[in-house]
């Protein structure tokens, strides 16, 4: 098991990273982005070691479930490591995981229909990932161009990565895979396709793996507004997550990296597999998160004197059901595991509830929040101001509410960054479309939906009527 | 246990029961009422049988719930005769028993603070009827007056059941409950308070059991217009609970069957822990009745040739959503249940989550299934008509759709009834008011939400940011 | 102008209509039909006559609006008819007054293309109807069969009503028009296409106009049973609307009432105008209808004593919104109206906003009753046992509020009737369903809508930014 | 009438104005306050002029409205000048006026009562700044310290601003005023309550304006994050507008400005009446900022290839219900005018309901168009990495949709300032809280309601169904 500093210093491996039009040398020395990897470590500082079959002292994450109680623990996990980093996801073991235990099922069909050798490569680099704790990013969504249209519909083919040559040790592929969560701080890239294929579309079922520092692999960072943006930022001073433009130009990938290579008919296989386990680690981090909203709500409402309003109410109320629906999403999916050679795979159904619950609702957290806190948290005076010795005065003596105003304005801090900021945008895209989108969730929903039970219940009924 | 015709026979005892204005004889016999009583009596050949402690054969709903794996066999007894009764929940023994469990509860902790005996009676009571397989009906929601004014400040003190006077060998109580469910077809009926109590209302904190032959005791049934309204009914021809208005005119109550006289301070315990029990049961129930408007609802899109439209499917995932949401929340409430001198009493939080999202999100379900359907669920011909050889020709050809008229008519009369008929306001009402109103269920889901850690976290983040 | 006499006397005239399997001899007379005919005969006892034009005397109704100020005066018509007749919509001359203005302006428009004499017709018939004051029918939706098929390629060409045969003096209809209102106790019937058609749907785009005598013409009730299903009824005892299927059976319909045949790429264009006038009629008795429901909740609220709570306000509020919001949509619709012709259409963008959120937000009005009236709605004792003496004290007793029980016991009978009973299913269906489904009014809203402004507004920012 | 260099030049007059810490020269010159300045100034450059009574030529927004038509008037100039500035409220001269128009009905109302001399004070007041074309900042919100208490309650009695010395020239008032919009480039301030008085409260009861560089007033500028924070903005670098924490540190104000001075009892009207005004200009400014959301969300629905989508349909009519639901509030308001001393007060019901839809949607619309956009409005890379030239061809080429690269970077950048930007959070709280609160909305529309029509509805129903 690695340390914090082991883990930072690993990022100093050449890794083609750039940031605001310049390329980054150190990544854990920069200003901005060393929150992100700092935010990353932490994972290496928490309680997540565990004794594995074989493989000897690994972290939790990579543990395969196999039962209710493993992916209860999986929850757990998750949840737990988001409350330890200030509510924000930490993805470094979460996502690589996912894709693991997705491409163990999908490689074992894989290789049984086509006689191929993926699962021994998943295994090995499972393994491999284990012992060396490493992080993982996974890059899935494609850049796409025109949605309408299929990979090879494409007027660019560059639109969806895909195989351009494969060679003795290794195939190459080019393409680029849009906001690819923790990419630059990440010791390893996984691949995987976006969405099903049709045999057209066959060298855009691609999937592999590879370190960040390989060649031709090209990471341009969003700019880190919530932090750069947000002058009074408390959270994003701690903990943030960055996402790339990840570009793959030529890169090399060998033989033993590869774990599907044009089997196009198991490309949406691999793709709703990893969704499912993504989303049951998307609902685990989500309800630790909703605390964010929730805790700012309550310490606004103190603040300004309105805890007992009944709207006041009622707004807490929709935040403690948003939250504690995510838990029991995971709580049912966990219970209610379909298992397929000896993984327990959460519960695709329940899952997706808590997944389209937390879409269609977070605005309304949101709204929330805003709600309760008032306008001060767009209005709030400069953090610059705050410390001006001439209108310190005026400011903790004019935004003070019940407590002092030196507290409430922190209360408003926090809000303001939650509720009124570059995060407050930033949130609400990745609630409605990190780990797929509304109409995703809703299709897998009717999909994974016993309708035939309602539909006997209703046959039955009449067929008793006309005895 | 008994049989069928064991339950049906016993109902002739001489019970006082009304229907529109008249004293009804025998109940199996009346012509609307009987069918309360039919349905009541499919609890009877359902699998329902167990060995149970030291008290032999008796019925699964009396099983006192010690741990997750009970709660979840609960929940799924409760699901099963719901589905096993046309989609229509079978309260028979479920209130019975969730009224018994709490009784249990509240009893040992009365019995402790006050010296008293009420838990051997509970237990008597409970072996009593578990024994006999007894139904059970709960009448618990008093007729109230004004809702401003607690019990004691209520112009008339009739408006609550309270003790009138205290004997030798009992108690006299007068007053009446609002809508008791299935009373005028049980054999018993177990009475607890409404809410909480403070000392001026001691009178008025008052619970026992009767049968429902007892001297004194008035049952005045509700029209049953879901049937006698709706010329084209299927379901309700097949199965419905009444409600009674349930007077009680100077009903004695001996000692035996008195489980708390004056101990106001108890009675919000007792009614909050029979709440809890009860919702999980109405979660378990609601779930299987949201099968009837899926089920419809797809037969009616079939039918319609209307089942691949973007908007019919977002309004069958709310009703999949529906329904499987009322299951997540049992069954994370039965596997995080609270524990209590050995009882796994359901979360209260889960429960109360599930609750209120059917409360709130049922009549988006009727208006789901209207939208399917269409306006002929309201102009749809009577079944006279439909029987009518000279308009039969016309109807049957113009009510066609993808497939017969014949089959179109008969999904017609199902979503009529669910959507257009008396039963549409009855179970509206029953959605949004039975096991507690919207603001019950709101003020319970704060009460035992967790808000500490939410703050707690907000705080972490404020101290670790002024460091 | 007729007298209520005049007008009830006129529905012996042969005309073949069917209740409940038999056919109506006298619909004045029949036990439930005349209270349809009786709540139409109040439009005759109305202050709405005016001198127009050189017709003379004749309805409000009938007048053409070519202003602003004309589509106030028609809003105001359609609202104060609704108020005075309990709150329900008296359709008798406003419906087929809709219907005659739209064909006006596409009979002209088909004239000009198709060198027809349509419009000097139209001007007779209105001329006429005008003249002896009568009611009107429209049956425009026909019964589709599979709905995802057009007109002509359904498997039974009857789906739709059309041509069967061109004569000399006419021609003859053959089909089914479903669910038109008050087609039983009109005068005339006036039929017009459902849809836009294409060429080969040629045959199903007619419009005409027949007595309600007319020989083939037959008309099958619905049942009835927000009045026969409700023993409490109260509004349906004074008011309501029956529907009939309405069947063309050969119907011959001579060359003076034909407005339409064959012209099919004018159908969609007769639908869509008729469809803008009654919108602007439905949006009228709509904030009419909704007074029922804030009265309605309004006096349960104060009946149980709650109407300070914050959730009952928050209720009412919503009613109050919904009731006027229909108000803001007549009153926009008319100041900023279409004019064609020298008729002023509705502004088609306006009506359809009132429209839309009357269907997406009805049940949500509904739900708001519900919850503030309680239980009792759906539990409330008969009429029988209100009546019967024994019965009475314990009732009057037991369901007394801030009130008397028998004032609660009103209030509580006009509740149940809107909010739990026959006619809240039907209700729904209407303000779901009635002038068009929710699809047609989203589709006819985006293509009214100005998109065009915005998207200018967009590119000039964009231009303005370049420079 | 001014020109824009006259009002710019205006600028420079000694005010007290802080930005991050720093007091602020010449505002017209900072860096980033100037943009604020320009915005104001793009009004001179508007065609508003008027011919006005006696006073000559004034600005459109100076007349007060007597009519229906002139409250259109109003309302298109306020859509007009919202639309020429990049769909961003141009506030200036619109909120003083509302303020003008409220003080002389509350100032002739007082002088009734009070035998004061207010109205001509409020009369002298208006010419002048019409005279001088002068822009108005308006300070309503006070600080308020714990909300649950009265002015006089609060611990600190700065917490309102208030009268602390009565002199012979004038007044003296100390206090602050929280998130005064625009007042750091306004001309003058304006200052009045923000809530009803009781007795106790009646230092509180003070309206009064003041030239912008009064001695004592400091002004303390939020951060311009949307600006700052966001390096692809594009609207926020041509337009927005700034609030700050406006103080009055015991500040003089000379007689002639003082237009309420403790006459507790009109503090709620005044208040309430410019709240009136000040809703009508916020739903007439509203429907053009809607546009915003609108066109970015047609453009990227466009370079997304998604616009036939349902879902993107359902959502896109949100929006134009969004839009025209505005206008419908300010139409219908228009319509039906309050007339009070000759002025047209817009109707406060449609105002509110306006308002409130407004309040209570616009986090839907935010949805919206986060929903069609996808995640690359949060993932987008930096406008340094768009220029960049060796990046530049990965971005462009990837980020192409169904246009180039740049064409879809355009639509991002836009989309990414309203639903990924600080500018999101900031007019969500914008959205929610300007010109009063929701629960203020709310209570208005009961009180503004006319409930007396639908109580005398259910009562008549009733009185006819007793005969």
């Amino acid at each position: 098991m690695r340390t914090k500093e082991q883990y930072l210093s690993s990022l100093s491996d050449g890794r083609e990273v750039y940031y605001r039009g310049k390329k980054v040398g150190d990544i854990s020395e920069h200003p901005v982005l060393r929150i992100a990897a700092s935010h990353a470590s932490k994972l290496f500082g928490l309680d997540r070691s565990v004794q594995y079959e074989n493989v000897g002292e690994v972290s939790r994450y990579f543990v395969v479930p196999r039962s209710s109680s493993d992916l209860i623990s999986r929850h757990r996990l998750v949840y737990d490591s988001t409350m330890a980093c200030s509510g924000i996801f930490n993805i470094s073991q979460a996502i690589g995981s996912d894709a693991i235990f997705a491409l163990h099922l999908v490689s074992r069909e894989t290789d049984l229909k086509h006689h191929k050798e993926y699962s021994q490569r998943v295994k090995n680099y499972h393994e491999s990932v284990a012992k060396n704790d490493l992080t993982l990013a996974v890059a899935q969504t494609d850049v796409k161009g025109d949605r309408k249209k299929r990979p090879h519909e494409q007027s660019d083919p560059d639109m969806y990565v895909h195989v351009t040559s494969i060679e003795k040790d290794g195939i190459v592929v080019n393409g680029a895979k849009a906001h690819t969560t923790q990419a630059a701080v990440s010791d390893e890239i996984i691949v995987i396709p976006t969405r099903a294929m049709v045999e057209k579309d066959a060298d855009f079922a691609v999937a592999f793996a590879v370190p960040a520092s390989t060649k031709g692999l090209k990471m341009i960072v969003r700019p880190i507004e919530e932090l750069e943006g947000n002058s009074s930022a408390i959270i994003s001073k701690q903990d943030y997550e960055l996402e790339t433009l990840t570009i793959f130009d030529n890169v090399f990938v060998p033989w033993e990296r590869v774990f599907q290579c044009r089997e196009y008919e198991m490309a949406g296989s691999l793709a709703v597999t990893f969704a499912t386990f993504h989303r049951f680690t998307a609902v685990s981090y989500r309800s630790a998160t909703a605390n964010l909203y929730l805790g700012a709500a309550l310490s606004m409402a103190k603040q300004n004197g309105i805890l007992e309003s009944a709207h006041v109410r009622d707004r807490l109320a929709e935040m403690v059901m948003y939250k504690e629906l995510m838990r029991m999403s995971a709580i049912s999916a966990a219970n209610l595991p379909l298992m397929k050679d000896g993984v327990a795979i959460p519960n695709p159904l329940y899952t997706n509830i808590g997944k389209l619950y937390s879409n269609k609702n977070f605005s309304n957290i949101l709204d929330g929040l805003v709600d309760i806190s008032g306008g001060i948290i767009s209005t709030l005076p400069s953090l610059e101001d705050q410390n001006e010795p001439f209108e310190k005065k005026y400011i903790s003596k004019y935004l003070a509410g019940t407590g002092s105003g030196k507290e409430r304005i922190n209360s408003i801090r926090i809000a303001k960054e939650l509720g009124a900021s570059s995060q407050t945008g930033y949130m609400l895209t990745l609630m409605l479309h990190a780990e797929g989108s509304i109409e995703a969730s809703k299709m897998a929903l009717l999909k994974d939906a016993d309708l035939v039970e309602a539909e006997k219940l209703v046959q039955a009924i009449l067929e008793a009527s006309a005895n």
